[in-house]
């Protein structure tokens, strides 16, 4: 893969989003066909046969390859935090990102488990975005240089030749955040895209959809496309996640979405270029209730339902095991012939 | 844990599920207590905290252990296989037990990339079950002998110390049998009780959901309890399976069931003790349109939903997966305390 060349604005950025691969047929025809001839009855793997064929298509290469998958969580802190919609202070941002480094944290457990690289990147914590009740929650420059963090993190662990890439966050109250995306982008109600997030009582989430709909409202005229909702909306961590979608795409490397912050943030791609999300899965469904439809909205089907709501990519460390599982299949089954197992068709061995 | 007594008759088996031991209340108590001081949102782990507790609660151990998981496949040949109901072959059952053998399987993939041991019990294969439109699958000694080799094979690999039982079967025409142990347990409709097994036409369907009711119907009057329905309608894997059940709890160990052919064996249980299947986990729900509503009769919520149908313990194997991913995070996350990180209720590192 040549070097992705470095943006100095989101016009640039926006240019570059032109520029990504499409899938490659190809391989995926090659996976299909072999998964044909395994020893099940056709389609019996049901969604295990879906994702390798997915991975081929977007690694370019049949058969598909699960060695080794890494894992990308960015941080960031919100000044939003500051209109009380969450139920931990601030501080909380930087003291996980403490907990990532001495492996404390749940996504540090699910990396073990499963066997994903795992870099961690805290963006200017000190420095949370501007309250976007009052302002955007972040300037052009401040925007750019998140998405390029998050670039420079997809692209370097691509070069130590991930399969897979798995996007996560941490950022007290980024829930907001996703929140006044999700309502931005798709329209409705700002109380149908708010929830509970870390765990807050009914007076507080009131409060928060007040802030959600009066946020969207503020910059309404300034939204005029999905990373202009990113740069008025979102956070460090979240466009850092948008430039890790698009380089991911770029290297040809499949990516896993963990929750509902993080589909948030590859949402606001989605109007930019028709499928360019088409490389990225939702690892689960959230028990933030509006991640489920905002799954819907991006035409996919989360692959695990487990009422989930940590973030720090958890959700799509644990789909990695699917993941390995159906590579494992894919590639380690014999077929009817090598097995001498009768075919349902032929009945013959 | 005492040598599991042998059992000679349904009676005896009867009797000895009468003295099942209970959960440990301590064991659950301890694994929510420490789940309290994590490092994350109260709950926020969703369903794999409940994993935890599940896995303390039936291991009667806190904190649960999750470091040799182990699975149980059991093969049968049915009588009814002669009626036409299955996409393939009767001769494919030993043919799939080669398969196992030769690792060559789906099951043998999914038990090495997460670590599971593989057991095997071919049961008979060369003599078939009674076609049950005709006459009862099995006469009782057939039925129990069935039952101790399951039972039998849960105690080997308890003897290896495992952490966690999945069972699985391989048997054509299985389906057709699971089919009609719902419809006998639980009543409704043939129709709605009978999918498309391995994937077959619309008219074989018919055909099979005919069969599937007039079995019932014809063992109406012997059916008086789940054994009966089990020695009736069942297949000599399926009564495997529900000794492993039951030798399983009395042993300690939790299991995970596989999918709808494994759950009605073990649904034959149900009628006759209360929470008797509380030590089991149901992995996934079956592509098999009645999965769902056995499920939930048995007050069970899947883990999985993959659209899988293959059997094997295929789906369970899988689901070990999410244990391990919940024992990881459960035992190995660090405290609140121990993290320096600000508690939601105190607000104090």
């Amino acid at each position: 893969m040549d070097v992705i060349p470095a943006i100095g604005t989101l016009d640039e950025f926006r240019a570059l989003i032109q520029t990504i691969p499409g899938p490659s047929l190809e391989a995926q025809k090659m996976t299909t066909e072999r998964e044909g001839l395994l020893t099940k009855p056709p389609g019996s793997l049901g969604r295990l046969e879906e994702l390798s064929a997915w991975l081929a298509t977007w690694q370019h290469r049949s058969p598909p390859r699960m060695e080794k998958p890494a894992c990308a969580v960015f941080a960031g802190n919100h000044g939003v935090a500051a209109q009380g919609v969450s139920a931990f202070p601030a501080e909380v941002t930087a003291q996980m990102v403490g907990n990532f480094a001495h492996g404390g944290a749940a996504i540090n457990q699910l990396c073990r488990t499963f066997g994903v690289a795992l870099t961690v990147e805290a963006l200017r914590l000190d420095e949370p975005t501007a309250d976007f009740t009052q302002a955007p929650a972040m300037e052009e420059a401040a925007c750019v240089e998140a998405i390029r963090i998050g670039m420079r993190a997809a692209e370097k662990v691509v070069g130590e030749d991930c399969d897979v890439l798995c996007l996560g966050e941490m950022g007290i109250a980024n829930t907001t955040s996703a929140s006044a995306i999700g309502l931005a982008l798709f329209g409705g109600e700002a109380v149908d895209w708010t929830g509970r997030g870390t765990g807050i009582s009914a007076e507080v989430w009131s409060h928060k959809a007040t802030v959600v709909r009066q946020a969207v409202e503020k910059h309404k005229a300034a939204l005029t496309d999905g990373l202009e909702v990113l740069r008025c909306l979102g956070g460090r961590e979240l466009a850092a996640i948008v430039g890790a979608v698009v380089a991911a795409r770029l290297c040809r490397v499949p990516v896993m979405l963990d929750g509902f912050v993080c589909t948030a943030a590859a949402a606001t791609l989605s109007p930019l270029r028709a499928g360019v999300l088409d490389h990225c899965s939702i690892a689960h469904v959230s028990a933030e209730p509006a991640h489920r439809w905002l799954s819907e909205l991006l035409g996919k089907h989360p692959l695990l339902e487990l009422n989930m709501r940590l973030g720090e990519a958890s959700g799509a460390a644990l789909a990695v095991g699917l993941l390995r599982g159906a590579v494992a299949c894919h590639t380690g089954m014999a077929t009817f012939a090598e097995a001498g197992v009768s075919d349902k068709e032929t009945g013959r061995t």
